[in-house]
């Protein structure tokens, strides 16, 4: 793709409220850009690496048998005075009449409208299992938003649910959306803990967290180091430095980024909201409901938060929004742009997403825009193309070489 | 993919208001569901449908150059106000408060938001021109919301906006926006016929309207029967039989579905919110604009109007949510199940999508399930099976034929 066609408005200095790292290189690196308190527009070169993250997803999910669907965002208050939570929800469920005076609220989650979904159509246990899943823009009125799309009033997440007959087939999903979530982050580049949580407003019997350790998380959690997974165990009362009684390692606190989370909801929906099933001995039993959510637009904050240096972004390989940048040095030099354009086009041929940076600025601003932007392989085409030579970085390994066009096309 | 995963629940008899032969049929065949008037769930078969008309137009608008982001549903009302249109807006805009009092509305359309995205970035012409899309779900309050996705209030959209220096550079993009919409239409299988329009609350210089022959559109237009653009010039004025004035062909009214749009806003937006270049003779001179509109869950309505008989769906071939669909008459035969899996599996391994009816159905509900459902190819797996042949049908030729799997691999 052309850079002067793909519109990425970097700035020189973050804007004053942007308190943690992956705020301040976002809005400068030019992914996102504020509209109003906790709201954004996620600008094209965000709106990539989004759009790998929602692939992953959707390529995980879809390998263990769940299927997309799209619900409303808007939703009728009577779904959710079937489940009682249109009292119980507090000022962040955001609330408007239409014009007929009727109450909607903007969904927040889903368990309401998916459970009206399915409801109809469950009349046998046969039906069952079900396991939907959809990528969705949701809205909560946070009473402080804050750290860009960390604590938003409208994000994108993935929410699934499951519907099953027994708690032992609920116990299965939960194990296989557990194994996916671990897959879909680490193919995000992240490395992540599950910690077990309170089920808070969603309800249920049993809740566990994706976390992202990061300084700037908004969650204590106690974990051991040399086991990851006994966070999962219940350490809430132990201390930093106390041994795990569990597994013998030493607790640790620290701060998490909360990613992903999954339910354990029981018959809390069914139950109230009347979703029956009728079993193989002919009596009527309420279905057994699973919720799982992943924090799509907090997905790509952590990841950032993780990778990024102070001085700019660098993307792991798989949500990364182009693979290579190439930087020609002067764009009026028919040398320089021949090659620039011949690399380009054999690239894009082999069917990796390149960026060519076409404008006409200056050496020292293309270079500073593709420090923000960090693109994991930098070509940069000046002094040595009369060679055919270019300038190849790979800043995973910050190794910069003279390269030909082939020594490129055989790295690639 | 496994229809007992799938979720689609088909219904022997349509609602009772749904009027029109699509909203019948998209409701029995397990396309949508209703959650409230004009509020719609997309569910598995249905959204298949939608991704794919979404991944044609990504292609298309990618071919021009234009670059994809994603703006927010909840839009400031100072925004609003700058253009004037917060005032000038009736009911169909949802408005709504959040918990500091503070007005807010849900975008019909995004004038403002992407003005605001980006009028700080534009200083000079030479940042020109910039072509921007997105693909979000829209809000209008519609006084009958009716005919199921054909007027809702709760719909999928793709909006574009060009900004450029020049008049000439919007025409330009114009055309190249109207030929990118050509394709797209032609390639959901749908014949449309472009039609002059008025611009309405979205304002402007010059609109055109694509619209898609039917009787249960809500437009009427006038056209030629011979000439595919003829419908561009001016027959308001003309009636059922009249010559028209311009290519002498006999001028004909019917009705027609408005799937997209496209508008030349001049500088009715840069003007009132101040989004200004400085131009190569240093003055600062508002960008001129232009914004482009394709309602995808109406195009989806539209498809099925075009296509579909009383007895069920037939989809286009680029937006089919299935090629193929196998139904093994008796799961419990072995030698059927052996049969339908081996052509499911070396089906999948062609990278062709291929669905199997492996649920414990009748026959006969399986075979009424399909031809609702409309996926173009049918492969029935019964009788035969134990000679090694199955039962095919090319439902766009409504042909029914004995073949081998080595003739069915060799046919796609």
């Amino acid at each position: 793709m052309k850079q002067s066609l793909l519109f990425v408005p970097t700035l020189k200095d973050a804007p004053s409220d942007a308190e943690v790292k992956s705020h301040k290189l976002m809005t400068r690196a030019g992914l996102i850009k504020q509209v109003a308190a906790g709201i954004y527009s996620y600008l094209p070169l965000g709106y990539r690496v989004i759009k790998k993250i929602e692939k992953i997803i959707r390529e995980e999910l879809d390998k263990i048998g769940a299927s997309e669907l799209l619900l409303p965002a808007l939703q009728p208050r009577d779904l959710w005075d079937e489940s009682g939570r249109w009292d119980k929800y507090g000022p962040e469920l955001m609330r408007l009449k239409d014009r007929k005076d009727r109450d909607f609220c903007l969904g927040p989650t889903h368990e309401e409208v998916i459970t009206q979904v399915v409801r109809d159509y469950l009349n046998s246990y046969k039906k069952l299992p079900l396991a939907l899943y959809q990528i969705q823009t949701k809205f909560r009125d946070e009473m402080r938003p804050r750290f860009g799309l960390m604590r938003g009033r409208e994000f994108i997440m993935k929410d699934a649910y499951t519907f099953t007959e027994t708690e032992a087939d609920l116990d299965t999903w939960y194990q296989k959306f557990s194994d996916a979530y671990t897959a879909i982050f680490k193919r995000c580049g992240l490395k992540t803990r599950i910690v077990s949580s309170d089920v808070g407003q969603i309800g249920g019997d049993e809740a566990d967290e994706f976390m992202v350790m990061s300084e700037v998380g908004e969650d204590l959690i106690t974990y051991c180091t040399d086991c990851d997974y006994a966070a999962n165990q219940d350490h809430s009362k132990l201390n930093d430095g106390d041994d795990c009684p569990v597994c013998g390692g030493t607790i640790t606190t620290a701060q998490g980024i909360e990613v992903g989370n999954i339910f354990k909801l029981g018959t809390k929906y069914s139950e109230s909201m009347n979703a029956k099933v009728i079993n193989e001995d002919g009596q009527h039993i309420p279905v057994i409901m699973g919720c799982y959510g992943i924090g799509i637009s907090r997905t790509l904050m952590a990841s950032v938060e993780q990778h990024a240096t102070d001085k700019g972004l660098l993307w792991p390989d798989e949500i990364t929004p182009f693979h290579i940048h190439i930087l020609p040095i002067n764009v009026n030099n028919e040398t320089h742009m021949t090659l620039a354009n011949t690399l380009y086009t054999s690239l894009k041929e082999k069917g990796i997403e390149v960026l060519i940076d076409d404008r006409k600025e200056r050496a020292g601003s293309k270079f500073k825009d593709s420090d923000l932007m960090g693109i994991p392989y930098r070509i940069v085409v000046g002094k040595d193309a009369k060679n055919g030579q270019v300038e190849f970085t790979n800043r995973y390994e910050s190794e910069t070489s003279l390269k030909t066009i082939e020594d490129i096309l055989d790295f690639f």
